[in-house]
């Protein structure tokens, strides 16, 4: 069994560097304090023995050597990176966690076949650049390095400049390993798991998502002068398109989520009609069906508002993956390690998207998760236990063990 | 009559301070760029022979000297600040056109026997600091000078400290000044004198107004992993109550307007359901009774689309103004002018709040319209043609010169 006061104590380290406001972080990514968690996790890798390896998308790798110079390594890993009001466990225990399953091996000086590297892959969250995921995205081949050096966040600098800038940029090329299984822990971000009293969600597929970003343009008017007739207000036209996002994914339940998350009005003055609106529709389910037929409904209803108003409108897709089925060796090794260890555990779909969805097209792939308080993340109250965070990384480290081969 | 080439080389010299990005002004209140203007046109009246006022507010007087040392001042003015993405003419025209209906009168070597002030009213915008018309209402004693000076801008800076770090508060106590007369030039920023084919609006009221800024309470959550019926959207509930803003106006015509300009969503993240949205609610109407049902009634409803969707509604009134009914006197001096000049005129209503409005509670006031392009404002292309330009100011020029008695 793993250190679960050791693996607690590093987790409270890294909430240090980026406090929220209310309890959380913001360790948006490519950031200073970015760069920081970077430094510090690298700082207790090398302190385990373990040899750091730097991409050009400024994925970080810690390799512990195995017996057989052959074999292809065994990963762990998650992202250090956070939401804008973001806790302090959504992917920072993926990543510590599988830290604490290395010290643990060096404890028990337990050998393996296969090398254990443990990952932190670079703007998971996708809030400052969109999409999620963008470098476990390259990694599997799913977009260009190009490309993403080219995201741009809200102020217009470019992912390629900041990775740059916080001094992060390694000489790896993105992609060249190989990999002969990859683990992902992650908290639940959802109910299920502490409504049903189960210590571990084996994650058996991931929900598909389209992030479909809506500029939708009218005409800068005044709001006292102008008659209603005569205005072309993309406010409203965001309004309209907001509800007409809730009501389709109503209409595909069960199993499907819709909304906005992000919306900025132009000029964004109390007296002037908005000329301009920009906002992001997020839906998701694990039925492929179901997630496009979302977004057509949802391009043909915002095409009809848009024409009513007589409103401009663009749709940009930001994010997509289709729905994940994840590999049942890997899913196999996360189930026997729960139950051999005694840990309640049930089959569960994952809500959010991972690194593991990606990284699950190039290697066989499984995710493990454990509850969070109210099922809530994304938020700076998310919460866990320690109990909780032990038992995933537990199992982590079984799975990886049984995978790696002593 | 005025030179309608000078003003217009003085509102193109003006223009240049605070370019905007599509051929308006960003000249907002109390920033670099406004103290630029304020040095400009204070250069401009000093070579004009006037002598500069500055009260606590950062109001400028610029007095022309009368023959009767005890005769109060007629007024002139308007605002030089602009919105984020304002045009060139909103408030300019009604200082400048002060500005040059004392140098027409320096030409022509008249006397009169009032003094003759031309007026800058400090933060008309109200986009930076709300409310709008904040100076002039100090002045007509509708708000303290010890809350305006509290007021702050999206960054938290308050009015007070930024006006003092611009360098324009004068010694001179606020709405110490009496008035004999004012009068407030300005572009209709609506269609109708442009329809109606009228080169002058003579306005006899103005209509009546309510900010109400709403804040909608929910709780942060993952987009994707949270089921929908565990969701308190706020973006949702602001998406509701923009459409009822709408929706409530569109049911108080004619005359009746609403929309929503200001909208900020937290914490604005593509994957989070907005825990938080503050947004402005914009309604005006000539007509008192209408306005007080158009706020109860958007009160109700908001509470009712709060309750439905579990969220904590705050509502704040951020500005207000009753309808105004402008004085006779001073508004048939507006009309024998067009008259007497021959430019085709007619009465009409304010569709904008303006200082006018305030300064009408305490000094007999009128306004003075003139045509703009398309009716558009606050929007860079905003437009007016020289002629417009220098017939609102030809009668403004004769108005005063009637009140103020040659
Ligand atoms: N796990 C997680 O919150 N990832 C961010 C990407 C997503 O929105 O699902
Ligand atoms: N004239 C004008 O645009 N004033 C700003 C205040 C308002 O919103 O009416």
């Amino acid at each position: 069994k793993i250190d679960g006061d050791r693996l607690w104590d590093s987790l409270m380290e890294m909430a240090k560097i980026g406090p929220g406001i209310a309890g959380g972080n913001n360790r948006q990514t490519l950031t200073d304090e970015d760069a920081e968690g970077r430094a510090l996790f690298q700082s207790w890798c090398e302190a385990a023995g373990m040899t750091m390896g730097l991409d050009t998308m400024g994925n970080m790798f810690a390799t512990r050597a195995g017996e057989d110079p052959d074999a292809l390594p065994v990963y762990m890993g998650s992202h250090l990176d956070t939401q804008p009001t973001g806790g302090k466990y959504d992917g920072v225990l993926g990543v510590l966690g599988g830290l604490e399953v290395i010290r643990t091996m060096n404890d028990l000086g337990v050998k393996t076949k296969h090398p254990i590297v443990v990952t932190n892959w670079t703007n998971e969250e996708g809030t400052r650049f969109a999409p999620a995921m963008l470098a476990s995205g390259v990694f599997a081949g799913k977009h260009t390095q190009d490309w993403a050096y080219g995201r741009e966040d809200a102020e217009g600098k470019s992912f390629g400049a900041e990775l740059k800038r916080i001094g992060w940029v390694g000489d790896e090329a993105v992609g060249a390993r190989k990999m002969h299984a990859m683990f992902e822990l992650h908290i639940e971000q959802g109910p299920i798991l502490e409504a049903e009293k189960k210590d571990i969600g084996v994650v058996t597929h991931g929900q598909g998502l389209w992030w479909l970003q809506c500029t939708v343009t009218g005409k800068d008017a005044h709001t006292g002068s102008t008659p209603m007739n005569m205005r072309v207000n993309a406010g409203l036209g965001m309004a309209r398109m907001t509800e007409a996002a809730h009501e389709i994914a109503m209409a595909h339940q069960p199993h499907a989520v819709g909304a906005v998350g992000h919306c900025d009005v132009y000029p964004n003055s109390r007296n002037v009609i908005p000329g301009k609106v920009v906002f992001t529709v997020d839906f998701r389910t694990p039925d492929l069906e179901k997630l496009t037929s979302m977004r057509s409904q949802f391009e043909a209803k915002a095409a009809e508002i848009a024409e009513e108003l007589g409103l401009g409108l663009e749709i940009e897709p930001v994010g997509h993956f289709d729905p994940v089925t994840f590999d049942p060796g890997c899913v196999s090794a996360v189930r026997n390690a729960a139950e051999r260890l005694g840990y309640s555990h049930m089959d569960i779909v994952s809500g959010a998207g991972h690194d593991a969805c990606w990284i699950n097209d190039v290697a066989p792939t499984a995710m493990i998760m454990c509850p969070c308080v109210d099922g809530l993340s994304h938020n700076e109250a998310e919460d866990i236990s320690q109990e909780w965070a032990a038992a995933g990384t537990d199992v982590m480290l079984h799975a990886v063990l049984e995978t790696a081969e002593i």
